[in-house]
């Protein structure tokens, strides 16, 4: 509905939460939080039940949450900052509800931070790719890694225009990104998916920069379907393509340990809950597609800039350490 | 309003259609046709002028004709074709009204079936370059040019599936193109503007085809904006690309010749009439776009397959060595 009409969707149990992402009510970094605070829940809610079964709650809540969307890796993280504070917890002996209610919050509002932080040093990171004046496209909602890109080139006093592309089928870029940029006080023009190439070929983009649901040890970018399209493109003509992500995922070496959610491609013959498309077809709706790193310029992390073959040389926080069991 | 109403649209001057196809009633071939039908309606309601006068308002009829869209090249095609045949009568001394309306009858005529015998030649050359079992990639409305194509392999015995991609602003593919192709028994699936990569790169597409605006006599192809897209993804997964034209166009040296229309960009910020983006932003809409003969395949005419570096091998009718004084 957004941005034509603002409602908020009370979510009051794990199981509205998980909905809530399904049915992307909460899109890019969204479902992030709203696992960090649905896990707090979890823990909230557990509180006539023993300490293993906290625990377990808490667990198969985290379990429900990271299977709402195959692609995106963010649910796992966030999960593993509230067990991690919950198992902490427990090992020091706070194991009443009340106590394992609190880390579980602790471990939720830690793992906000975290993010934000990380957003933030990797958004300076990719302003500094940006000369004053850049004209960037955009593919479909950034969130915080765009609007922290932004902020970043605003303080250092640099003048941005953005394209965004509408972002078929949910207009996310229409929509969401359009009016964020706006109201950041960024001049936005709006292209369909399609005009990219045409930009780029008349010189009239300097660079492409989008988020990434994941980034492959070696290189791979997984994003919104559209951005391989944007940066084959991109690469044709000389632009260079700089990808956003806090950091590239230890548990994913290549491209084929990635699944690709398919959504249902009935969501392709719509436009804004109207049917758009003629009632003979069906639609195809792959919801990612991963980008190879010969089209990769730059895969921009929280640690900096790297080319999308040096990945090697990204420190992983020793907690990501721990997820690769 | 097509697929999902039906509705005529009866232009009864030289100005209602001129207005018809700016306004996009009709498209791809659509405009050719009527521009014909156009010019023997200006030439009818001429009957109480004197010769000179007829010609002279034949002329102006077809003068705004061709000025409704820039880069499209058939409505002069069209002109032609009347314009030739009411040349011919008057010097062959028939010159009464009614006889030059009858001669522009006869050019509309005449107009009519070259176009359609060139369709299918060029068809049944495309069809050639298909195997049994295809899986095509279209964008936008290849109006006979696709429906020509198809009908050849299907007379050939091949069977062919289609995705067509819904083509924004307009949704030409996601309404014009999969309804025809679904009409004519083919099973077509319909993908967003930014999903032909995901494809390409899954090896889910075996060609791409589509028709074009224009194509230059050095083998660069103007086609709706999108196409340029499409062909640089296709070349980079080693898909070919087949672009269709009854011939290159001989005035067109090059791609600096030819102007690109670009059209309000209003029309991106709305989805059949209603408004779907951020009110914050303006839109951008160039209509067209230019894909360079690095990416193209195969040109395909009424003369067969052309390399797009080979078209000086296409032997242009000498109708059109009259049009290029």
């Amino acid at each position: 509905m957004f941005p034509f009409e603002r409602t908020w969707v009370h979510a009051r149990d794990v199981e509205q939460v998980a909905l809530a992402i399904e049915d992307m009510v909460t899109q890019s970094s969204g479902p992030y939080f709203a696992a960090l605070w649905g896990l707090a829940l979890a823990a909230r809610h557990a509180a006539a039940d023993a300490p293993d079964q906290v625990t377990e709650r808490v667990r198969a809540a985290a379990d429900r949450l990271i299977a709402t969307r195959p692609t995106n890796d963010h649910q796992r993280l966030a999960a593993a900052f509230v067990l991690d504070a919950v198992d902490a917890a427990r090992a020091r002996g706070e194991d009443s509800p009340a106590e394992l209610a609190a880390a579980a919050l602790a471990g939720a509002r830690a793992g906000d931070a975290d993010y934000r932080g990380r957003s933030r040093a990797m958004g300076e990171a990719a302003a500094r790719l940006l000369p004053d004046g850049a004209r960037v496209l955009t593919h479909c909602w950034g969130d915080l890694y765009l609007t922290e890109t932004v902020a970043a080139a605003q303080r250092a006093g640099k003048e941005l225009t953005f394209y965004c592309t509408e972002t078929r089928p949910y207009l996310q870029g229409a929509r969401l990104t359009a009016e964020t940029l706006a109201e950041m006080g960024i001049p936005t023009t709006l292209i369909t998916d399609g005009m990219g190439a045409s930009l780029f070929s008349r010189g009239e983009v300097d660079a492409l920069i989008t988020a990434s649901d994941r980034v492959t040890l070696d290189g791979h970018v997984v994003n919104k379907v559209g951005t391989l399209q944007l940066a084959v493109a991109a690469h044709a003509f000389g632009v260079p393509y700089h990808a956003l992500c806090h950091e590239p995922d230890p548990k994913s070496p290549t491209a084929a340990d990635v699944p690709i959610e398919h959504r249902d491609g009935d969501e392709v013959l719509h436009t804004l809950g109207r049917r758009t498309a003629s009632e003979r077809v069906r639609g195809h709706y792959p919801a990612f597609d991963v980008t190879p790193p010969r089209f990769v310029t730059t895969v921009v992390t929280d640690q900096g800039p790297f080319a999308p073959g040096a990945l090697a040389g990204y420190e992983h926080p020793t907690h990501d350490q721990g997820e690769q069991e």
